[in-house]
């Protein structure tokens, strides 16, 4: 079974030299310094390493089971999270008015990819709380978030998102759902929805869902959809539990991985549901927290690749096969251990320059939504357009070095003991759900960068032309800074084209999405690793912090740059053969 | 559950059209015209269609158990064997005077593939027997042979290949396995070996295995290894079985897929076996069969994924979610299908253009060896060259192309009762057994490009530009020819740079194989879509065959070449910066 050790050091590098949170402060948070923060992700680390690390293999081969209509989680899930709630662990950037411990998203973030490495499908169920309980916030009346909020903070009650149904999916505007009003202001919700993550379980008394359903009145496709809050119990008016409301589990799914959270077909009959902000705008409503969720998802891409990864380096370096070609390195032994050979080399440094350089991406995602909900409009405008690309391009590559590590064990990683196997099937979800990743490519192609009128998209090279130009004295940087400048002329290149073919032909751009979505997330990784150097640079230039981590940090870098950034002028050329190729075959050719 | 069905049509246009097997002929056998091979594929189809492909979720969901020490196969699957082994379409190409249809690999090979897209784990068990029985009688005494050939030929006994051990995986030379000989000539074989396929099972009444394990006085590493026949039920004079071997399976290995195939421990307690061949040249013996032995398992690579693009397929034009951005193309419905949106037919045409050219690149493969069986050095040299670009490219995309269309299907993809998590799991044991990936990766730049003074490879380039020189007048093939010899050039400038670097850093080939071989792949794909498309105009010219099909096949070029070759100059750019960004990094700073 792998075991998990959260990279604290690299936390804090991030956190303190990358970020200078402490430095630079996040406005509306205290003082963040460095001591501070590292005593909060040391007991994380705990928590993860102790508590839900143990648990993960367990999950995977127990699953949940439904009987007699309820969800039993694996064995030890509630314990663990009886623990993660009575730490606080749960609510660590909700108010502290409801209970949370007020920190900026940035921590919390920090703290879920330990979580995430240790556990995904444990953390899922905390996670969706969290999301479920900041829309509340967001849209709810003063009633309605004293009823729930403190509750939800605390993990007492956790929540879920209801949107998908059998027959609709990214399309919302097909839902079923129906939702009819009573006398009492409440409205009776009947409908199936599928694929509900943590839908039922026993870990918590009781269950909020937050459901879209179309009420009457609000017209065709998405403008009839309204948000609900339908609680698996319902509340009495003293804030205790009174009778089971109308919604039952219909059947858990068996899927692919991530088996210790359950995901329900939920049956609505006749449940009672209380509106959710405006009516017919329910979608505006469930969206609300998009960034923060999607970035959760891009997060469980990077994390679960980098638990995977030092599985693999833990392989690598016991495992003895073959010989060094440069001569033997371990001459005593019966062969060198795996990790002398250069396509292993290869591998796990492809692995490892993914996973910091997302960890970084990530981590300044966060801090930018930190801004943002102080209202910085350029922080929300930055984040915005780089969503889909944390989402979209993080899960695509977490997958691949989920199976890279994988690879390294050989015949090993393909048995399921072994642990390797889970990553995989777990990284697969992330690709898939919060929106699958050609429609993040959509949303960024066809939505962000225009958005605006293209403002964003355009302060995103600027940021990059100046860090380029910051570096331009210092020979030191070239081989980081050159193939950035290169990559994001070629990035902006590729949106040029997609304006040229502009509204006559929007298929070109669309044909051409995903390649720029991974294209633009080459470029953010290449402008986090030039972050990443020139912070190592002053720490080696300061004789502060751990040598050999930062030297390792840039010789890391310079791999990113030489073997990774290529990827752009192929995406660049892929792009530039427009929706011809793509479009060419008629549908009945397939 | 996925339907399949077979592409008879492409095989058909592929044996026909563009190998010319009936024209050309395939020395040392008869005439394989259009009607011959339509009879034995249509019947195959069927087969693979109404037999095989209704067992393979049911394989996956039961697997293989161990009970009281015997393996039992999922429901269905003796009867299914019993189906194919009465057809004799277990001994397509083994020679008549064993049973074996007498048939040439190519057509071997069709047949395989509709067996692998049906039933991958189902087709491993008479899969393996052939090449174990073609390793008997490559290697066998007169006496083995007939005692052996006929009932494995005919799978009354099937067979199977022992190599690894805990410890051993790709260095064999750290073998433990022990043979002891007797005085009557046997020897005595005790050890551990694991990842054993279909190394116990209840198809057929006894169990032929061929082991791995060193004999006294062969001196250290693989030099001492010799290969025994280790049969489960020992073998009368008389041919009728005997007593139980000293042979046990140890236990079932839980998988990630396969889970139809038993994959086991086997402990060797003493177990009477026989000396395969050579005392001391036991690896020679095993790997005499590698070529067809890795050509399959490059097999298994697209039939799976053309399994899964059938299934995708089939989803995105049943699926109706979203409108097409051009105007709805289904006005009458709630929404448009799935397969109206640029980035699925994106996502389609990677799948479809990669299969069928994988599909062309494995015949020719097969009929490469097919010519090489017949002591054409030429054909044993280039396809020799090119097995580990089949196995190794061919089993990365072929899993990349399976969670493609895995992703086609959204959530429902991630859920088991689809199948498309099968595809996946399945495909993903490709690029692990047989030699990893990047083993084939060594094989092919460490010994393939320099063997027998570079002469393959040459004769490879040489083969590219002469394909190319022939479509020079040809306007039409321009944008398909281009792109090949600029991919082509890419390629020779890598196995150039390679060289430059030499004998002083190997370790620049050895970080470099990898794109390498990724390079050579796009490269033989794109000498195959050339073909491909000379005979589609061929055909379109003489109005002869569908003029559709014809058609699709020129649109399905130009993607490949277009969106795909691009590849190339991104795996130079890599292979270019050489061994020090790979190997900058010290072990211990992993």
């Amino acid at each position: 079974m792998p075991s998990y050790t959260a990279p604290l050091k690299d936390m804090q590098f991030l956190l303190h030299d990358v970020l200078q949170i402490s430095a630079a402060g996040i406005p509306g948070y205290g003082d963040l310094d460095q001591s501070f923060t590292a005593a909060v992700l040391d007991e994380a680390a705990k928590v993860a390493k102790d508590v839900l690390a143990p648990l993960n293999l367990v999950g995977d081969r127990e699953g949940c089971t439904l009987e007699n209509g309820v969800v039993r989680t694996p064995t030890g899930f509630k314990a663990a999270f009886d623990v993660l709630r009575k730490g606080g662990w749960v609510s660590l950037d909700s108010p502290p008015e409801f209970g949370g411990q007020g920190l900026p998203c940035v921590i919390y973030t920090a703290v879920s990819e330990m979580f995430v490495s240790a556990n995904m499908a444990f953390t899922m169920y905390h996670g969706l709380t969290h999301g479920a309980a900041s829309t509340i916030l967001a849209h709810g009346t003063a009633e309605q978030v004293a009823t729930y909020l403190p509750k939800m903070v605390s993990c007492d009650w956790t929540g879920t998102m209801n949107l998908t149904e059998p027959h609709c999916g990214t399309d919302l505007g097909l839902m079923r759902t129906r939702a009819y009003p009573q006398a009492d202001g409440s409205y009776r919700i009947t409908g199936q929805k599928i694929f509900i993550s943590a839908g039922d379980h026993d870990l918590a008394e009781n269950i909020v869902h937050l459901v879209l359903a179309k009420a009457p009145g609000g017209g065709e496709g998405t403008k009839g959809i309204s948000l609900f809050i339908v609680p698996k119990v319902l509340v009495n008016a003293d804030g205790s539990l009174g009778a089971r409301n109308g919604v039952s589990v219909g059947k858990i799914e068996k899927k692919m991985g991530i088996h210790g959270n359950a995901t329900c077909v939920m049956n609505y009959d006749g449940a009672q549901g209380w509106l959710l902000g405006d009516l017919h705008k329910g979608m505006k409503a469930m969206f609300t927290m998009m960034n923060e969720a999607r970035l959760a998802v891009g997060l469980q891409g990077y994390a679960v690749a980098e638990a995977a990864y030092q599985a693999a380096v833990t392989y690598a370096k016991d495992r003895l096969q073959g010989r060094d070609v440069m001569g033997p390195q371990n001459p005593s032994g019966p062969a060198d251990p795996l990790i002398v050979h250069p396509d292993i080399r290869r591998s796990l440094m492809e692995q490892k320059s993914f996973v910091e350089g997302a960890r970084a991406l990530t981590f300044w995602g966060a801090v930018l939504i930190d801004r943002a909900r102080q209202g910085d409009a350029e922080a929300e405008g930055l984040i915005s357009l780089m969503i889909p690309v944390i989402k979209g391009f993080m899960t695509d590559m977490g997958f691949q070095m989920a199976v890279q590590a994988q690879q390294v064990f050989g015949g090993h990683g393909y048995i399921e003991e072994q642990g390797m196997s889970q990553f995989v099937r777990d990284a697969r979800i992330a690709m898939i759900y919060e929106g699958a990743n050609g429609v993040q490519a959509l949303d960024l192609v066809g939505r962000k960068l225009a958005a605006d009128g293209g403002k964003h998209v355009m302060a995103f090279f600027e940021m990059v032309k100046a860090e380029c130009k910051a570096h331009d004295a210092d020979a030191r940087m070239a081989d980081l800074v050159e193939p950035l400048k290169a990559a994001s002329k070629q990035l902006q290149q590729a949106g040029m084209f997609f304006m040229a073919q502009g509204m006559k032909n929007p298929n070109a751009a669309l044909a051409g999405s995903y390649d720029f979505m991974h294209m633009m997330g080459h470029v953010c990784l290449g402008l986090m690793w030039v972050r990443i150097a020139k912070a190592a640079h002053a720490g080696l230039d300061a004789g502060a912090g751990d040598r050999g981590f930062l030297e390792a940090k840039l010789a890391t870098a310079r791999f990113y740059m030489a073997r990774q950034l290529p990827a752009c002028s192929m995406h660049l050329a892929r792009i530039e053969t427009g929706a011809d190729p793509v479009m060419a075959l008629p549908a009945e050719a397939f």
